[in-house]
């Protein structure tokens, strides 16, 4: 099995890098083949621009979806953005290892998510008709494959339940989870989340240290989160609304979309 | 009254940027003071790094939240970031104008919140007791002042309506409304959204601009979202969750922080 881990904190001797060496360790004593995608060391470029579409004419203007489509279809975006999706095809397994930064990961691997899921490989995939809305949400390229997060915050845990006034983490992380990954066909597991980072001892690091090993021991057999499929008969098409009958007619919000009768 | 306007869309001649124009025109028709912050086109850098603390003793491990600190109480911070504050500063209103991509903001924008959104100016203000937990949430430097999202998504109103396969809009913009923006105080109002940009015509574009141009008309009256304020009693301190009685039991997710009796 293989594993892509793309990391995204500027320093190598933080918390964060520390965590990545236990979690590649882990990985490889397992054997896991592991490759890690270290964008601060690798000067990732964070922005969508010109500059992504080399065979756009510079008179032309930039439409990012189009010109997304057409460079992914006719293969010319750039190198740096051909290795990382070479290697989301390689990997069976991805892992993305962040910061939470303003409730969500950091620019640079945002950046990363806005050049390399290009169109026609990470949406824009699939058959549009009156049975099925693409290969989406749980089909689609990566579909097979699994991918987690692993997410140190500064914040408590308790400010992240249900009722915690940041709002509940596995919300906050719908739009990554649920919108990044599960979206091009991903199975996605629940998140690795570490709290209260800036106040870490040596006990604390490794009771977090000792987590994380478990949870890397388990990547293979954690169920994921049981996201409803988009064309199995749970959304109307084409107007994608949870089919009425199904989830709490009271509820709204992104729980809808999980299927706890699974 | 003062607006900034924060743009974050590659090609001035996009949808984006005939919005923006729109916006502008009809605010300094009002009698506003407009002023841009076009990210692409300045050549905003996205990543919080080392070099964003070039006060930082070289070979330091650069930890960025008390770099932060360090430099804003030092004011160190880059000329970039300390020009953006000071707009910050300067305007009564914020408008933040992007494409939603994967869910979420462009990562140059991302950049410019995790650079300019300093330790000591949009977090880690005020007092920490057992009757306050910092200036955060509706208090804080920019508190008193007002800030919307515009936003263009590819996707169809029907699929980010409550029971819609995206999740519901309000709770996809939920980690920026309220933990970027309400966050430092800012009041924010409901965002404009255009939705299905990708197949947009001439009287496509004239309904959303007439849309836009009354929002900008009513930019100082527009009620703003009620959220809850931290420190006013609604939340237990320091666990920070939402008092028992308070909001519906059943209920978990981002809505419960909204006030709906307000």
């Amino acid at each position: 099995m293989k594993v892509l881990l793309v990391f995204a904190h500027p320093e190598p001797r933080s918390l964060n890098g520390a965590l990545r060496d236990v979690a590649v360790k882990e990985l490889e004593s397992q054997g896991y083949e592991v490759r890690v995608s270290d964008l601060y060391a690798d000067g990732w470029k964070s922005e969508v621009d010109r500059a992504d579409f080399p065979s756009l004419d510079p008179q032309a203007r930039l439409i990012p979806v189009a010109a997304s489509k057409t460079a992914f279809d006719a293969d010319t975006l750039t190198e740096d953005v051909k290795a990382e999706i070479g290697k989301l095809l390689w990997a069976d397994i991805l892992i993305l290892q962040f910061p939470l930064w303003w409730f969500s990961m950091p620019a640079i691997l945002k950046g990363w998510v806005d050049r390399v899921f290009a169109y026609g490989f990470a949406y824009g995939v699939g058959e549009h008709s009156d049975r099925r809305w693409g290969d989406r949400y749980g089909e689609g390229t990566l579909a097979g494959k699994r991918a987690m997060l692993i997410v140190t915050a500064g914040g408590w845990e308790e400010h992240y339940t249900p009722r915690g006034v940041n709002g509940p983490i596995d919300d906050l992380l719908f739009p990554i989870n649920h919108g990044i990954l599960y979206y091009p066909g991903y199975d996605v597991l629940p998140p690795f989340v570490v709290y209260k980072v800036d106040r870490f001892d040596a006990s604390g690091f490794e009771t977090a240290a000792e987590g994380l090993r478990e949870r890397m021991r388990t990547l293979a057999t954690t169920p994921p989160i049981p996201y409803r499929r988009q064309n199995g008969g749970d959304y109307l098409i084409p107007g994608m609304t949870l089919r009425p009958g199904l989830g709490d007619q009271e509820m709204s919000g992104f729980a809808l979309h999980v299927n706890t009768e699974a």
